[in-house]
């Protein structure tokens, strides 16, 4: 901790917040492996067998990893320009968090509910988009979806009505005795059977119950091509435009791949 | 309603049919609740347990919604020009259908069957589809699937047919003593595998039955690909042809929503 | 029959082979209906409950429709020039395995085999296809498969081979104590779990086996995006082509929506 | 063996390594029966029934296809220009594993493990790979899917990630009376339902993980969508870029395979 406080803030910034340094690599790299680390002490602890051989050892490791993102969250805050706006930031909430449980573990001793809280930890992972060449991919699948929001909002809004109705239907036909005891467990078993998991927990019994979960299911497996049409025709449109050259003349930069003349300015492009 | 009934008609049709205004926005989206409220209501009465601990709080609830929806139907016919055109009309129907069994529920006590006429009720739901900017998403991709109908009506055919012969081969293979008892309850086998759902109340013992199993899986799983394709054809030819117009000079077709110039001769478009 | 005799052949030709005039349309829907009360039959029969009560009538059924089967493929081999080459056909062959199975049952009693044979007259329904504006979207269809067969190929092949590695590991993982009895038997659970089928009939018990098998689904799932993106490719490829005009000078007519130019000869097409 | 050594070296060459040839072509054919009888022989030795009835014949076999795959190795060496080179490839490897095992099992008696080793034997399989046609095809969509990495990646992270923290939660919601005895197993349960594989050996019990669940296959339901939409789009690319050639004259660039004049200018194209 020392030494690191004796490297100048500027060139400290540049390793905690950025990658583009041999340092700032090697810093995110190894917080990675750490909050993987993390993560794989919740899920482990978890497992009775391992709980009960390695308490000790989870708990050691629990309080090292606390340390450490004590330590790099204080120096987080140390080292930004306006430390309040990094606190309430989304990742500033999650780091605080990452480190509360473990601390609180002191004063409520085996408070079970506190595995939810650690849990939360578990978004810390997200830091791994930072990795330069991630982002660009993920922003690209992001923007493909938000674009088509509007139409997958309609499909979902189908399937529900769908659902909510085949449901609703199920329970008048099957009734209690073959499991379907009331409307929202029907209406579970309809989703279910259209996003075709198909538990085998609840199924029809009666001919006409088989009948008309058969209709459902053909229905949705046609209906599982209209969110794969949407998302490709998205990720089409959006891939499209981010291969593209920028005008001379606008510096508008979102060009099909054919384009020959800028279709905002109308001057020509360079091949 | 009183006071309902003193804003001028034209005003009132403007809220009630329209949603561009601040108080037509403002009605749809109670309306919307007070739809979905219903809705829940008839989902939750279903519930054994519920509907035992509250079964006066639902009644009550229930004839309140009635209310509502009769006054809104009412007001409906009252303002529109030519009110039997609405009564017989698709929302019509479904209006009056909406408060019909609540009213029914007096005469008939305790008539379970009513359920199924209430469950009628969820087709209000579409009323959402009004909100302006989900009518457009909604019939491109209505658009969309229908210019692929003979498409699908031609794949949907030949799933029918692989599944009658499949199911038939497995009611010889596997036979009643597997579960197969006859055909129609084998095609129900043969459509919950084709589909990937899968419930396993049903399944193959014999290495024969396997065998033609894994076949019809495999089939099954490069069959999905099919619908999918030809919807997202569909929506891209859709979405492409929603959007275009053509240039002046050199009448090239092909351009994107945003651009003002034409991308092969440089020539404006016209808005 | 007689009647039917007495239409002069050509005219009796359309009728039956062709379905562009009134009366070829009335033949090939009446057909239809005759062929699918068939299937029904056939699966009808199946269900034990219902052969019991309607035993007698089946059988009647059953022998009309055999009658008029035969008349019609009498009268098919009359008015065809080369009567030969339908037998032969595919059809032929067809039309013939779906009269044989009634008159066998007078020789062989109760012979259950029988309904294999039966189940041949399932596929007298591909007639369906003849029906005019089908034969264009079913060839489209096939045709887009049929040029992206190769892909298709080497996926199937990529996938066959993951199934016995898979399903040989899983086989050592977990053993026959856990319901995988031999690599047979774990190659079927590989290929249920891959197309997400999963019955559940045999699962995965071990941490070991269960870790394997999430990686299997995962990889099942990623890959279900294969073949999909194979055949939307091949249907965006073959409908491209069939939505085009034919070039004046060379007759070829597999030019590109935007094309001015014939590919073939360089002639300026037609807008 | 001894007549083969007689073929001069450089047509041995042609023959085992390339497929050009007739013999070439005969060479590969029957290899590859061999090795699918290999592969056959490691999968039925695995049924109970099959190995006590055919153990002898098993065995003799057994011993005769890898007497062939000895010589076949032996003369692979003999004929390249770098042995060791060959030795230490990948096909080198393989060819060697496949033989090892059924001779260490004159060493190590009824060693059950020796399976493991011997199911190398399978990757044999991929020299049918080398038969030309398949290997453009394969080749393709390797580069389709190489060059969407990234998006890949992306999802598959994000899939985890939704994994872990679902799997979390219903942990805590269910806990392990009804069958998520750890996170571990939960992690397992959330990733057979996000890919709708669904084997209901566990699935929620209480109404909130029922709701939870359903969210969860809607959302993977949805997410099914993302990586058909990368690997269409992807597939789109390579099939568009593998087929192109520029024009000399309007450089346009965008023609299909079988195009032999520029559809915009109609310039005669290079082959």
């Amino acid at each position: 901790m020392k030494r690191l406080l004796y490297i100048p803030k500027e060139r400290l910034y540049k390793i905690i917040f950025e990658a583009e340094t041999r340092e700032g690599k090697i810093f995110d790299i190894v917080l990675m492996m750490v909050i993987l680390l993390s993560i794989l002490l919740v899920v482990l602890e978890s497992v009775p067998q391992i709980d009960e051989d390695y308490h000790a050892l989870l708990k050691i490791l629990e309080w090292i990893i606390t340390l450490i993102f004590t330590a790099e969250y204080i120096v987080r805050i140390r080292i930004v320009k306006q430390p309040w706006k990094y606190v309430f930031s989304f990742y500033g909430i999650i780091d605080f968090l990452a480190v509360l449980p473990t601390y609180l573990s002191i004063i409520f001793v085996g408070s079970q509910s506190l595995v939810v809280i650690r849990a939360i930890r578990l978004l810390r992972v997200f830091r791994i988009l930072k990795l330069n060449r991630y982002i660009y991919a993920g922003q690209n699948l992001g923007r493909a979806l938000w674009a088509s929001r509007e139409k997958i909002f309609v499909f979902l809004f189908f399937v529900l009505n769908i659902v909510i109705i085949v449901g609703t239907l199920m329970y008048l036909i099957e009734g209690p005795e073959h499991g379907f005891s009331s409307i929202p467990k029907s209406i579970y078993w309809a989703i279910v059977t259209m996003t075709t998991v198909g538990y085998g927990d609840i199924s029809p019994m009666t001919p006409l119950g088989q009948f008309l979960a058969s209709i459902v299911m053909i229905v949705g497996y046609a209906i599982i091509a209209v969110p794969t049409g949407i998302v490709t025709v998205g990720i089409i449109r959006k891939s499209n435009r981010t291969n593209t050259q920028t005008c001379d003349n606008c510096m508008h930069g979102d060009h099909e791949d054919d384009a020959a003349f800028c279709k905002k300015c109308g001057q020509k492009l360079n091949a």
